[in-house]
């Protein structure tokens, strides 16, 4: 450890005062023993006008270079405490996105839309258009940067593709006529440098409770999500001999994957969408990864207390959704009533909450 | 020690392997084990709707029980340490306040000035008029609510008297015309719950680049402060049969200070004023508490880098200024350019920068 | 006429062009030679830094010169002919004024206020606590000019009395659990110079609307109103020996009146209450001044649409209270759906609306 | 005329009785009688919700109507007296435009600019960029509406080609350094519902004063326009064998006009440029329409005050720059100090100011 880090000779000898008499001079005096003084140069350098943005900005460049030098990360281990701290929820503000917000935080939008690409301002601007809503997270510090934000569509009825929800008709999205639905169907991260600070889950519970006191009729609310990881864990089980998941069957059949516009035949297509669908519903269910879902969606919303849905055949049919979830999207639910509880199993026993819908695939042969 | 706080053998062991591997994973343990478990309590309760205002207004009354319970110092401890975070400078700002302030923050104004008591309105309303400035610090979390405000008279040359400055003649007070010196006439704290963190350093230096920048006619920075503990120290050294700062013929004339209205005979103060003001530069040079100027006000300034410029007898003749400063006040003067050297030899060598004006007191018999 | 009016001969000469060829140059020239040039003068002011507020000033202090110059009329006449083109209902905006509203603004509903006197700041709060609201339209050339204002009380059932309106007990008004009525205790016009323009109906309709959506539970829209040419009136009734409103027996009784606090002593009050009341009703519904109602604030109300609901005998008994109205207030009541043929009705056959509870005193011997 | 104009018999016994007895009863009787009802209706209109909003997009449409219609002109003779009124320069306010600017309105930009196209969100932001500055005009009643806008390039020196204003190399734009001249590069007016009512003029003055403040340093003010009637001009000049301003030579290098791409010869441009240069000095100079400067460009600035500074050739080599001015664009310099004496001299006697410069081609033979 570095000259900027605790002195492990004093940190014991204060660690056994303290526990000779632990009283308050002994306990400020550990305390003050460990924190690194590095941590006091950041405090001074937030600071500093526009400091804060200086520091996200700086772990940003940090975080690359940690990855090359893993005796660098003790250091980001106190930059992301302090960011957390700094960064609590109780100091972010929520705010809607819309036509009326400066050019300078929309076009971020377009920068930082991860899920589903923006090409520029008309596809920005389909996305704020009728039935459509935007909420992002901001905080004081950082006044023209969101931190994260999700796009809501407000639809009747579970959606199951993309292309209406980002490119509607521009007929059939007049009013707020007959919606009960509030899909998410994106959500992203804006701060490289804030990397580890969990944003997703309060956006999400906050923009419910703000839909629920701007559209009363809404009963439904669910996301429309990739399964970014579907096709790389394919890709392992296949060449994995002693996969438990693939059949003799399942595996000639996928062969079709490896043909150029697969996705374009109908006869490929026919053959490949219910060996698809089910894998996909086992991938989601089953497939684990230190002990979690393997997919990082799946992870995300289930640990927000969410169940699996509906798996959608087709429902996203760009480059990008072909090659990662094979075109597939999932609907993750939030029945209100049922998070606390799909969120308590998650997380102690493991369990993942999935409706009939799903559970019919689980048991198909 | 109680049970929220760090397990004292837990800490001992994890030091102990820290010492003998110092790294990644050593330091994450010993830190993570030393932040006692009510840390997270408090960030949790920070999540909450109206979180900081609640903690802020906690730790107000938890301050309060201290007193009498020296055990829960500790509990303290951290949460000074989590606020002391939270309001880190780079997340406040500063507003200037005026008459188009809403009516909810005036009002605090109002109930928390320190220095100078405001009746009401119409007080406040003076403070705000022509000539007169008003800047606080405001943190996001606590939208209505100022952390620290500070009064500003911009005047043509030092001013040495209060009652010009917080009840000024509206005739005399029309324009911006000559003005030169911007004096700084009272500062006060608002959160008892943000005790013992330091803002008001940073709030003087904002507001001089402010002044600045508005008027760039100013040359003069100057306080015109109370010394509200002077009367206190002198009767602690009348008392003291062995005061190096008492003479017999002072203690005589001191005496008269205890008969009732001696502050509007014009015969005993012609006796005491000499005396007096003497007295006074040795009490704000030379009297010490820990090493430290003994009264608060001269260790905030000096502390700031500010000098001891000039005594004004009675400068502030309300019942407060007579019976805590025996009716003088000080200005302590921010000059620009020797600030940050003031305050090097204040903090190293607990040098007191002080005029010419203030010396000829020192070295007069 | 001055040489500021148009010229008579020009007129009659393009009135006669007119006549014979009725078209656009003729047109043209004719509505040009008649608008007399003081409105360009009036028009070119307006252009200027604040030219609003300068002409709407200018008007306040005219039309008190007009007053002994009935010859200036005709300016008069072109500068409320403009200023209603300005302030037309299209340019007003409706702010709700509360305890976040800038000082600079709450001061001047301290000072317009002309139905029920605020001594002050205090008063004031009072009247924008919990239950209360206030709503006031503004000009955006006018920023910190209030035009007009209401002041609204929610309450449970019909208010009959204005003290627990402006003076409530602390502790009885905490939420806003079951109000089912708002109140309209004040309503006052702010700017002398734009006397002779009509805000308060579209003011009451407004804020009535504002409401609704606010607080669908509320069902009952009424007003709590003086009377305050009510003593004037009866004075001139009692000096008409052949008034057809009082009987000999009533004159007696009103002898009382002359009495210095009458309206302390029971006795007189219980002699004093049937007559008053009933001559109230009388004199609301029937006393007349070119075939309208008597009394300017039922003129309002009825012509609004309103209906005269209820009296409430002491319902003001501060000084103004008892020597405009007696000390009665009576309710106008805003039934939505009879408000438009309330108002038709009025204006065309001058029908005074009015309830049971009233038609029983005009009934009564 | 139509019913809903005055009735020109009432007109004319009004008008007479004006002219007997000029008092204020006929002054507002023959006032009131010229009103056609027709104005009542539009200021009726203006209360609703959005009214002004719905009138401006009204007359929008009208105008189109009255091209074929011309016995409709008094009706929007009328409506143009109100809105003229209604839009008064008292009543708008300057705001500038930035990236900070929320969307809805920025993209109104990118549609209401007039006289360098923008093809979208990306050559908007360059117009806001570094040393760039945008103003524009707005009525509180139409809030997302620019009424008219300019662009403002900051510069060091008289700029003379649009190309580095509206596409600048973002190496060179870092910085505020240096500039001392603001080129107002393009203005255009925004809604076609206000034709006829003049806001260039005190948007250009407004906007000196704004860039005065912020820019001390600033010592031009000049914009960089185009001739867009010159080629049609030179076309009527070509046309008129008896033109006074060609002689047989310009006439035959000016048929190289007539080969497309001439811009792009270099034996072609050296030819031309003497010509088009010289007669463009004149055109602006002494070619007129209804005694006033036959350029619609020319008769604005010179209207405002200002006086031709400079010609530029090659300044837009944009398509329509060529087709309407022949590549060339004029400068036309705004002196502080002889705006008001420039303008008067216009308006009384017609005299255009001009520079040496210009001069040296008008005297050239």
């Amino acid at each position: 450890m570095d000259c900027y880090s605790p002195d492990p000779d004093a940190v014991v000898e204060l660690a056994n005062a303290y526990r000779n008499e632990p009283n308050y001079e002994s306990y400020v005096a550990l305390s003050s023993a460990i924190e690194a003084p590095r941590q006091k140069l950041f405090k001074r350098m937030n600071m500093a006008t526009q400091g804060t943005e200086v520091i996200v900005s700086l772990r940003k460049d940090f975080l690359r270079l940690v990855k090359n030098h893993p005796e660098l990360k003790p250091i980001d281990f106190d930059l992301l405490h302090l960011l957390k701290s700094w960064f609590n929820r109780g100091f972010l503000t929520i705010a809607e996105i819309d036509w009326n917000t400066p050019a300078v935080i929309l076009e971020k939008l377009i920068e930082y839309e991860a899920v589903h690409f923006m090409s520029g301002w008309n596809d920005l601007k389909k996305r704020l258009g009728p039935n459509r809503r935007c909420y992002a997270f901001f905080h004081a510090s950082l006044p023209n940067e969101p931190l994260i934000f999700v796009e809501v569509a407000l639809v009747n009825g579970l959606a199951g593709s993309i292309e209406p929800l980002i490119d509607p008709d521009p007929q059939s999205e007049k009013g707020d006529a007959d919606v009960d639905t509030a899909i998410f169907y994106s959500i992203s991260n804006c701060q490289a440098g804030l990397a580890g600070i969990s944003f997703g889950n309060f956006l999400i519970k906050q923009v419910v409770m703000e839909l629920k006191k701007e559209f009363p009729e809404l009963t439904q609310f669910s996301t429309l999500s990739p399964i970014p990881s579907f096709r790389r864990w394919l890709s392992q089980e296949l060449d994995n001999k002693e996969s438990t998941f693939l059949t003799q069957s399942n595996r000639s059949t996928l062969s079709l994957l490896s043909e150029t516009d697969w996705s374009t035949s109908q006869e490929h297509c026919e053959l490949l969408q219910p060996v698809l669908t089910k894998l996909c519903a086992h991938y989601i269910v089953n497939a684990k990864k230190a002990n979690k879902p393997y997919d990082p969606v799946t992870r995300f919303h289930l640990g927000n207390g969410a169940r699996v849905e509906r798996l959608n055949w087709m429902g996203d049919k760009s480059t990008k959704g072909l090659s990662q979830s094979a075109g597939l999207l999932v609907n993750y639910f939030y029945a209100i009533d049922e998070v606390e509880k799909n969120h308590e199993a998650f997380v102690n026993q493991g369990t993942i909450a999935y409706s009939k819908d799903i559970s019919k695939f689980l048991l198909a042969n």
